[in-house]
């Protein structure tokens, strides 16, 4: 195998206008969105990438079938946009493997004719959020317009970076003359969050002028919801109990 | 050397129909399973494997000769199969060289003919266990009906992964259109574990059709539960000697 | 992108007879006169160079345009000398990295002509110092007299090593036989400090024979001095408080 | 700059007939009996290595003057035997590098016609050792009786390895067809040791039937049982006192 091994999974030739990152991140708020959007549209697997930079192990899907960590690029052609979604089960084990699994996936994405490119993931703040916000963080000045004009508010007051592939596409992307916008929703940081997923989805299809049903990912929040207030509560009643012990 | 140097013992033309695979991992059920095979069968060494990705140091042996650590394979001649055994003293130290590492025995796989892989290893339960369950994993649906047909169970239900060269060599085997199954013995994971690997033994040699002698890895296990059931038994005794000075 | 990517900026055949490096260090003194001598002479960027070595992210600029961690040479051109400035957001990552950073800086400054480099960082020695002196490392006797002349002290008598860029760019240099001073600051270590940074430019203009304004050094080390006197009367506040609540 | 730079100092063809490593390690053991051969010998240094393995760093010497941490090898040419000398600031920093300085230094062995390579260490055991006995490890049986009759002990009973160069140049020594002897005398680990390096010595040069002056290591060792004695003292002068305040 080579370094980073990439496979085409079909002889047709595929094009897409934008790639769409959802990698494993904060919240998994990047990966939620992709996931959505995959099945909701329907996208196919195109592109299978394996690499020496993942790590060394298989995963056990149920039924007992192994499989390598990979990669993978979906493919959806809509009447007026083709969109090419990043998904994968981990990002790489080590900071030199960032880089060069970033400048692979620009490869391909050069070749498929993107010409831009959209990072999703999680702003970790480390609090439960009522109202989460979607931040954004471009490549160029230019798209900030867009950004806010779909929802978005810049993070530009917090200062910082965005680490992993969401960040390195972005900063690669401009290298190579692609525009980038990054859009994070804010989460606790420790939770799976669909409901920041939410926020980003809404954000992002008004960004792309299509529209996605986002019913199983509100239903997905509104169980974690439940599941937040049925543990909200069993720790309130182990204080007053502990309360009653010490009156 | 080359980062993985690979030294052919001899100059016959060897071939084997499958390899089965016994690295140091949980428990050392894997290593004890193929050790035991290659004692029973008189399997040959042939090949020689050193590497960068092996721990950087030499091995004493009784008497004070120092070898580097290796990876080796052996080989026996059945009638009707031909098995190659891969075992050694370490994995790899690196992520990076795990694929790397794993990527050059299935290359000298290849070589050999070999068309089916087994990987052995240990699935870490974290308490004593009276019968331990062989839970096998598979590249392909296809394989599963051997598996149980011979006594395993499959793992579907408990999600997770197979790290190290149990789990790569399964996944990059399917990479290249061969069959992998992965037998894990259910063991405590803080002991070596001879009885647990006397359960894959038998998995194994159901689904290989050929016989061999377990008594040695009997024996091995009943001095285990001896040691064992002393250790317990001096346990006791602490407890109730500190009962006493409390009464 | 190649491991260390080098970009030139301009067209112009770009000259240079020495180069300061002030990467990011102990008190942040070697940035902090760099970034001062660039603000001050007026100097432009000539070279860009991103790299694998760095960490795996982008950085935010106010406003919320992303960038990729960057290196980069700045040039001035005096009428009696050409000075080209490295400056950066981080050193590498990697033990190898920084080797492989700093050799690439030399190739680039061996293109420009360079003669001698100066390399700028702290020496942390853990309490804040009155009157911080400013140690000099040198890799060739002959040029110590220089450093004395100038103000600077030798490190002779502490031991010791010189760790990342500004300590690898010496000993580099010194194989291809260019000239190599180290000036360091006396710093705490855990604080920013434009009051070292302010000593350090004092030798340097000095050994360099050129003239800077250290207005801006000085009022952002004031600065510092007013925010380390608050918070000492704070620390004194909360003291005399909590021997009040003993007494 | 290569990723192991050898430079050769002299024009002169350089031979020899064995490879002594000293590099740093346990209690400096090596490295004491290395520099005290090559001080009383008067050898000279016809090698210098330097490595992106090695720390990223310089190391400062006596009046200032920086120097890149090295490996280097020395020379002596007596009647009956020439000798090469390893010795250097730092052993790799990582595995991997590990091997690829231990195959370097013995790609210079091989050019310099050495047959045999000697390695000396540290055998650390955790406490003070009155009478330190010198342990041997051998690439070949055949070599056990050379290092017996020289008054070593074999290692064999103790289990375990030889970690860093001192083990892998055995070890790539044997896969190269040369032979290997390790030296390794007890000592406490946590402590430089002259006196287990004199034993080392003595040991060392009835192997190589060389006469070496020990006087300058007895002596470092008598002034380290002076500190060690005045430091056991100091410590039951502590205990007592304490004893005192309790009584």
């Amino acid at each position: 195998m080579d370094d980073i091994d990439i496979a085409y999974l079909t002889e047709d030739k595929v094009q897409a206008d934008i790639l769409i990152e959802g990698l494993p991140g904060i919240g998994q708020v990047g990966k939620l969105v992709v996931e959505h959007m995959i099945q909701e549209l329907g996208a196919e697997k195109v592109v299978d990438i394996i690499s020496i930079y993942l790590p060394p192990q298989v995963l056990i899907d149920p039924g007992g079938v192994v499989r390598l960590p990979a990669n993978e690029i979906f493919l959806w052609k809509g009447d007026e946009i083709a969109i090419a979604f990043l998904i994968g089960d981990f990002q790489s084990t080590s900071n030199e493997g960032h880089y060069l699994l970033a400048d692979a996936y620009l490869d391909i994405a050069e070749e498929l004719g993107v010409k831009r490119v959209y990072t999703l993931g999680g702003f970790g703040v480390g609090h439960l959020v009522e109202e989460p916000r979607v931040l954004g963080a471009v490549t160029d000045e230019k798209l900030i317009e867009e950004v806010t004009g779909a929802g978005g508010a810049m993070t530009g007051d917090e200062p910082g970076g965005i680490v992993g592939a969401a960040g390195l596409l972005l900063g690669l992307a401009a290298e190579r003359g692609m525009d980038g916008i990054c859009l994070m929703g804010e989460t606790p940081g420790y939770l799976v969050d669909p409901k920041s997923a939410g926020r980003v989805l809404a954000v992002l299809t008004r960004l792309l002028g299509i529209e996605i049903d986002p019913t199983r990912l509100s239903e997905h929040a509104a169980e974690m919801e439940k599941i937040l207030a049925r543990y909200e509560e069993m720790e309130r009643g182990k204080e007053e109990e502990s309360l009653n012990y010490i009156g």
